[in-house]
């Protein structure tokens, strides 16, 4: 294959996130596209979070924090909570914030799916921190959830790339993982 | 919104990729979606991976790996090498391999997307470990690398969701990042 080498600093398709934190008694939001699953048993997910964004603040603080999933009819204010820091901006109010066990952790009314996560470790890397948390509860629109599966197409969760900064839909099914791999 | 409690063990959607390394003189691939970038600078890559993968044998062995990821046509390869371990499956033939600077981060040939990575870290969860890498030699089809931006869509990248196990193309476009928020 005709492959050239690029720049180090490539950035892979993310499913987009918002990060909900309590500060100062008030809720902030932050999108997120550096997320993954990171633990299976018990179930844990992490973070790449920029050391200067002021929710790793909250995230510190209190120890929880809840990871949103938004759909397509919530991408502007999804881009909003992307551009604006809570330092100088308050978006205590962009979301209506509800709350499960955790007192901390704002689950977002308007997001079709919510975790609320308990901090399990931070990892410190020279930009940014790995925030790691446990998912202790999740709450997902019921419509979306069947037999134990969370139909993310369905439910319009949507991508980023970056740099070209582009938000992007679902695609189609194109395959079944664990069985096409077998014919081989 | 009429959202219900559900499981905790719940999966996002994940971007597909395949780890290479180097095991025993021979190179094993091994399907990946749990990763994401974690920090900016210098650009570095996380994947969450079962302690009792046969690849983590050639990560603490060698300190390097690659991270490819496969067009839609390699889907079947893909899944493949997600199915059967390295431990009792000789995988080193499903690709072809290629070097960069890291002779033990196997690129592969076949994939549009190349990364080679240096250990940062790894941190020991209770069934998974966080792999950290540096990425120290990115690999691109030209043909869909253009103002620094890779073209993931054009490339047919795609997705997995679990439970159901589906693999999914890429959507459509629906916005724009840093950008669409500003209306708010």
């Amino acid at each position: 294959m005709d492959k050239i080498k690029i720049d180090n600093n490539v950035f892979i398709p993310m499913p987009m996130s918002i990060l909900g934190v309590r500060i100062n008694s008030k809720e902030n939001y932050m999108a997120v596209g550096w997320i993954s699953r990171v633990n299976a048993n018990p179930p844990m997910i992490a973070m790449g979070i920029g050391n200067h964004h002021f929710s790793l603040n909250g995230i510190k603080e209190n120890k929880e924090f809840s990871v949103n999933f938004p759909a397509e009819d919530l991408l502007i204010a999804t881009d909003y909570v992307g551009i604006y820091s809570g330092k100088k901006t308050d978006k205590s109010n962009v979301f209506k914030a509800t709350y499960g066990e955790l007192k901390n952790a704002p689950l977002i009314d308007e997001c079709p799916l919510s975790l609320s996560c308990k901090l399990v470790e931070i990892i410190n890397l020279p930009s940014n921190s790995i925030v790691i948390g446990e998912i202790r509860e999740v709450f997902c629109n019921k419509a979306y959830y069947e037999d134990k599966n969370i139909n993310f197409k369905a439910m319009k969760a949507f991508f980023l790339t970056m740099p070209d900064n582009k938000y992007w839909s679902f695609g189609h099914e194109i395959g079944k993982a664990w069985s096409d791999g077998k014919i081989l």
